[in-house]
């Protein structure tokens, strides 16, 4: 019962109004698979440069997750550079660089072609595309964009929306897509475009599930110490599609019990303090390790 | 099981994306009351000008709503003025006319002093105090509050949260109050300064119920049309209050339905079209009409 995940493997340089971190592991294959990983073994498919940490993937290994995927290429890696605002909120980028992202064309090795659950991570919808041509036969895929695609490849996204099974994104890039700021009005606008569901993240609010009949919202754990939100939709994403993996029940029941290990799983991942590659600087105090720190 | 509140008998006049009304009745005793009737009498106390429609109290008095304890005074009502944001997230008040309200100070008919449950609407934390002051044995109070009670009357405030049950406030509320942005500690925060539970309202994502040991979410009901949030919180607060009084149970289970049943009302409270008035004018477009319009 094959999970897929094609994304991002970053390295991110994060402010936050607790600390900062520089080069810190991460990306949406990466949060993605430490979450789905503790539900099911996760296949990830993505680039790095010559000088990502490979001991950071390394562990990821340790806990099931196969990175026969992962290329390394000549370059530098993908960097993304943030800060926050003052309540978590929101966020500004500040930097991107693309370094060996630039020419990624994501290969599937053969294995990973037969994955009946496949999550298309945050990357531009023509490599979205690309991946979902190459998998056989998937019983579920789920897709995340993000408003950079939204506002730059809009045509090829809708394309992509005709041959997935749910989108799943934040508030703020369905209103976006959509055009709409009713949330319900913008989840249904995605379902007469091809989903059968639309996963819309609201961050501390929770998560809403909307099919063609129904309205399911899971809360949020109720998290008193936040410290980094960055990774917490994909470390949502792993545990709602490893949960699905794991159990291999599509029915809507199911569905819902999903929605309930992707919020566990995205309050761990706004818990956790990531190390900066290289150092012992760290994001906000000492505090609980999350489950997939080693 | 009386069933009270004490609160401002406004007419407002509200600007939203979907239209505009001019001195519609509203008020937050009155939009708690229309939706506490529902489940339970509701006993009223406030005061309104001579220029006041008083053919407006008179539906509520329709469907058992006790407005004995509503004074009529020379001079105009209370008039409040504000714009809503494109997307009614936010609002701006433009104007805020106390009128009447100036002089207000509540004087409870002798029955309603023996009333089990009271709501302190929003008004100033010293006539909250002066009712309290009357109520001779509550099962349980609430009271809500607002950012200019925050910043003008704090200790004023502090002191009345040492003699209520329940504070219930939105989330920006309980921000300002606490100086916590992060609202499970805001919400501890308050725990920790009398109350045996915080309510915290949170518009279209729901409301917390938090007591010392658990948190409780109700998501708002999935509208996909909403055309004016003037009362929302009040009319949660009514059913909220009014379930609490016609059950008499005040088990942590019952306050839970008690929450499903606020964010009921509060849903209906959205949907309304308010009228102007004297005269047709009215907020969106015609819709479904609001279980308490007449």
């Amino acid at each position: 019962m094959g999970l897929l995940v094609v994304g991002s493997i970053a390295l991110d340089s994060v402010y936050t109004p607790f600390g900062e971190t520089a080069d810190a592991p991460g990306g949406s294959a990466v949060f993605f698979a430490a979450a789905g990983a503790i539900l099911h073994p996760v296949q990830v498919v993505g680039v790095v440069g010559a000088d990502y940490p490979l001991a950071a993937l390394k562990s990821l290994e340790a806990r099931g997750v196969d990175l026969s995927g992962v290329e390394q290429a000549a370059g530098e890696s993908f960097r993304w550079k943030a800060r926050y605002s003052y309540d978590l909120a929101s966020r500004e980028t500040l930097e991107t660089r693309l370094g060996v992202f630039a020419q990624f064309r994501p290969k599937l090795p053969a294995p990973f072609r037969k994955a009946r659950y496949a999550f298309l991570g945050n990357i531009d919808p023509e490599l979205q595309l690309g991946v979902l041509d190459q998998v056989t036969a998937p019983a579920l895929v789920a897709c995340d964009t993000m408003n950079y695609w939204i506002q730059s490849k809009r045509d090829l996204l809708l394309e992509l929306l005709r041959h997935i099974d749910i989108l799943m994104v934040n508030d703020s890039e369905a209103r976006e897509l959509s055009g709409d700021w009713n949330i319900y009005r913008a989840a249904r606008w995605v379902l007469e475009r091809g989903p059968k569901m639309a996963v819309i993240k609201q961050g501390e609010h929770g998560a809403l599930l909307v099919s063609p009949d129904t309205t399911f919202k899971v809360p949020a754990y109720p998290l008193q110490d936040v410290f980094d939100p960055t990774g917490a939709g994909d470390a949502f994403a792993g545990g709602f599609m490893g949960y699905l993996a794991s159990t291999d029940d599509l029915t809507l029941p199911n569905m819902r019990r999903a929605m309930m290990y992707g919020a566990a799983m995205g309050s761990f991942a706004v818990r956790q303090r990531r190390r900066s590659a290289g150092s012992r600087a760290s994001c906000g105090p000492p505090g609980r390790r999350s489950p997939w720190e080693k």
